[in-house]
């Protein structure tokens, strides 16, 4: 299943992506949950298959306003520096456990809203990445249950803003500017995707691919990953982990590319879907 | 005023400091406010003396379940190396801007809980610093206006795991891990504290004063830090911004001092209050 959250008058809502069209669950809250994270802690996605799903509105999916698939994760945990090209070409050495740095929810915005380029800088970059729901409560999982504890992968640009983020050794304030990353287009059932490690994920700025890259070159791979944060911190339904980009971000080329308003990147995912988003000047 | 959140029968509730014992304050939740948190946006504070509190409950404090002021942060946004004794003992770089990172609101515990030394490191160590909770919506603070948008101050202990938050650059594993830190007993309204930076701050770990400096000493002063944190996320009613702290942390003595379960330790700051725990050990 892909399931997404969209914005209809105002309300979130969840969203099933058919092939015909989005299929609206709102009108099944009372018993599956107004939105995903809750459909995660109450275990009801398993449940959405047993309704009459032809009653409900189809809706075409150009039409939609999409937001992150889950709007307001309690945890967004990044990971830096998670392929080989991309710490060769920061030139900051291979760490021997996961970089771990975290996002507040209001730095995200969903598949088609506006990237916001801060009026505090120029350099504005993009980052495309996988990124992985939480499905149930998590801590202390071995890697090799890790898989268990996921509810879907999704798109992610885990956007920049490079001069704050190298103000000092902390990256807090570049990953943290309101609506500077992106998120969806939906979530993707680990049904639909046998092997997270060998996904195809490329990332294009005005239709140019700038990065281009299997998941199989993760250093820390998921498991690893759910292994390590589970340890030092509890894991939620909703919970996100962001699990590192690729070589070719903006600010590690020659020359360097820098986002500008009007660009449009997309962070596309074999399997999963295309993120597509464009950039806009802080009014 | 001194104002603080408290566990009664499971519920949190909100309470005013007197000096006669801890007024309840959760009869006037209708006009007040549930939540110390609902108070702030909803402004009404102020309001609070306009009440005939002599009718409501007058507890004793020392029977009291202390939580933290706030229990549920939005943003936790902690500053490093921002007294410059620390700098010097750390061997760090003097940051020409703050360093910021975050901690989750579950790592959070009040005044009296145990603070949980976790299973996963014995290097557990404290860091006694001044909180400061933000009272209204502020985005592009100048240092000029940050004061006014400060709802109160608070002891905190910004309890640090140092081999997870050495593990890479990012100190996010090591601030994070639950109950490592603690903040209270109450929030003081600024009216309370007419000069923030001349606070006297100790930290003493079973009775032995190992952190002493006035705030004074700090590099990048409460307006400072506003400022600048508030250029990158906009900060909401209820935020905690932990100011950093001074030198003397166990991990920078010689011989180091590690936290043991039995260990109690106290952050005091002149008239603000005293922060004590207990430490124990992950179940």
């Amino acid at each position: 299943m892909k399931l997404l959250t969209f914005n209809q008058n105002g309300t979130p809502c969840v969203g099933l992506r058919e092939d015909s069209g989005i299929r609206d669950l709102s009108p099944l809250a009372d018993q599956l949950g107004t939105t995903l994270k809750t459909m995660l802690e109450c275990e009801t996605l398993g449940r959405i298959h047993d309704q009459d799903l032809s009653q409900l509105p189809l809706i075409d999916p150009d039409t939609i306003s999409y937001l992150p698939p889950i709007p307001n994760p309690d945890k967004i945990l990044c990971i830096g520096i998670n392929y080989a090209r991309h710490i060769e070409e920061t030139g900051m050495p291979k760490p021997r456990r996961p970089m771990v740095f975290t996002r507040f929810p209001d730095t995200q915005v969903g598949h088609g809203e506006a990237l916001v380029r801060p009026a505090a800088s120029n350099k504005y970059d993009f980052e495309g990445e996988l990124a992985v729901v939480i499905g149930r409560s998590a801590r202390n999982v071995p890697a090799d249950q890790a898989l268990d504890y996921i509810a879907g992968y999704s798109c992610y640009n885990d956007g920049s803003v490079r001069d704050w983020q190298m103000h000092t050794s902390q990256f807090t304030p570049g990953k943290n500017f309101p609506r500077s990353g992106s998120f969806g287009p939906w979530m993707v059932t680990p049904d639909e995707i046998p092997d997270p490690s060998q996904l195809h994920l490329m990332t294009r700025v005005n239709g140019e691919t700038l990065q281009d890259t299997l998941t199989s070159d993760l250093i820390f791979d998921i498991p690893a990953l759910i292994e390590y944060i589970s340890t030092f911190t509890p894991l939620s339904p909703g919970d996100v982990i962001v699990t590192g980009t690729p070589g070719g971000a903006g600010a590690f080329r020659d020359p360097k590319v820098w986002l500008q308003p009007g660009d449009r990147v997309e962070v596309e995912i074999e399997g999963v879907g295309l993120l597509s988003n464009e950039v806009v000047a802080e009014d």
